[in-house]
């Protein structure tokens, strides 16, 4: 169970893992890194916000974390877990933040040890940028953070996982199933970045940028997109994503008829229904 | 000539020209109004960035001004000067806001008394909401002002509008024909209110905003938006806004065919350069 003693180990600091190392640290936990290069764990070390770090898988680290925290590719998360699972101390909390859940979690549970646990959870915050020395733990401030239990996970580790999203000053914590979680991330995540690189993709203008509004920079902000860990989380989320897409093509193939046909009624009719719908989202503050 | 002792009116007082008023006002200039409601002139003259006002056509504020901005929606616009343009004085320099060019610019020059000049221009700058109570100069700030002439405009007046384009502090003043404004307008402007739009009426899920990032509310932030304008400036540019909707459609649907068949190669080709062209955008500044 997570208390003020714990020790957490993160795996992979990197934009996501040095956020979280942040604001640990802040909270007064003791934090360890692993991660692939030497010089993400200098640059944490002389911010003051890890305690250790190696660039190898080091037993010492991982004999001390209470909770160990995989901030990795999706792939690469599966693949650490099957290599080192034998040298975590028995009762030792996983978590992880990957973007796409299905064919993760069910894995890993499918092989983990029966004397640790992983409960999985996806913190929606992030930046168009990426390395630690981008991290910044304000980014959880008014963000999102969803937990996401099978049926092997305890009650315990469930509340453990929602305290860690109090721990990281997330605005507000919530649960979905495996599968609530990859249809609404295809929707809201994925859908909203393809949406963006079609957008800034279709048009060859040289001189754009002189005839912008904020409009056409608000909806290409996330087209600039991390082209490794992006393909592997839309083909990893490849069935949820492509219900998501149709559905949207097929909405916006309704507004092209409405227009072409000169519709302004019903044209009207879905401006209201988006304006209303959109102004939940500004209450919440 | 614009010059120091020019009195502006504006026909119209709402969010965009109440900006103007605001922005004129600031550097001294006389400002006049016309608009519909009473209410909106109390307000600008406690604001103190108006000097009269008056919700009818009044001859009397008409004949005081050398230049004259319609802000009101298009059609407005040309029925307003073809009922009005006998009381203008000689001279007189006038001006809009309107979002299309295209039917509108070309009808009033049609129809334009000879002694008097109009010459289109686009500010580039707005809000998701509306009203002169709204209405705030520092949206022109970091913004784009495109000016529109066609072969009747004079040298005189293009200078002008250039002049004007600074005096209300935009960042930068561009010159497009009205075929390439309306192009170019049909893309990054009312094409992202159609996505925006689309993205926020595609999915019935009561409960999205527990569960979205900044991403879903960046490319929403618009689909609030007033049914009136936009339903008419969609079918005033209804040829080259339907251009680019089946544009960007068209490259979605190469994105999908690369999700569908994991071709994660040409996948990362498209994010490195939406990548490269989105970093433009932001050199800007």
């Amino acid at each position: 169970m997570i208390n003020r003693n714990s020790c957490f180990l993160i795996v992979g600091l990197g934009l996501i893992g040095g956020s979280y190392a942040r604001a640990l640290h802040k909270k007064g936990y003791r934090v360890l890194a692993i991660t692939k290069y030497q010089s993400s764990i200098d640059y944490a070390k002389n911010e003051g916000f890890i305690d250790e770090g190696s660039t190898i898988v080091d037993e010492n680290l991982i004999k001390q974390a209470d909770v160990i925290i995989f901030c990795l590719y999706p792939s690469l998360e599966v693949e650490w877990l099957r290599n080192y699972q034998h040298l975590f101390k028995p009762g030792t909390l996983l978590s992880d933040v990957a973007g796409v859940k299905g064919g993760i979690i069910d894995e890993i549970q499918s092989f983990l040890r029966a004397d640790v646990e992983m409960i999985a959870c996806h913190p929606m915050a992030g930046k168009e940028v990426y390395g630690v020395e981008n991290s910044d733990d304000a980014i959880f401030r008014d963000a999102n953070f969803i937990v996401v239990p099978t049926e092997k996970n305890t009650r315990e580790a469930i509340d453990d996982a929602y305290h860690l999203g109090e721990i990281l000053g997330f605005n507000k914590v919530s649960q979905l199933t495996i599968k609530q979680h990859d249809e609404i991330i295809g929707f809201v995540s994925q859908l909203t970045h393809v949406i963006a690189v079609s957008l800034m993709t279709c048009n060859e203008d040289e001189n754009l940028q002189n005839y912008t509004g904020d409009s056409f920079r608000d909806l290409t902000r996330i087209a600039r997109i991390n082209e490794n860990m992006w393909s592997e989380l839309f083909i990893d989320n490849k069935g949820p994503l492509i219900e998501q897409i149709d559905a949207f093509m097929n909405q916006m193939s309704c507004l092209r008829s409405m227009i072409e046909n000169e519709d302004v009624d019903e044209l009207k009719k879905v401006f209201i229904k988006s304006t209303k719908r959109r102004a939940l989202f500004d209450k919440r503050k």
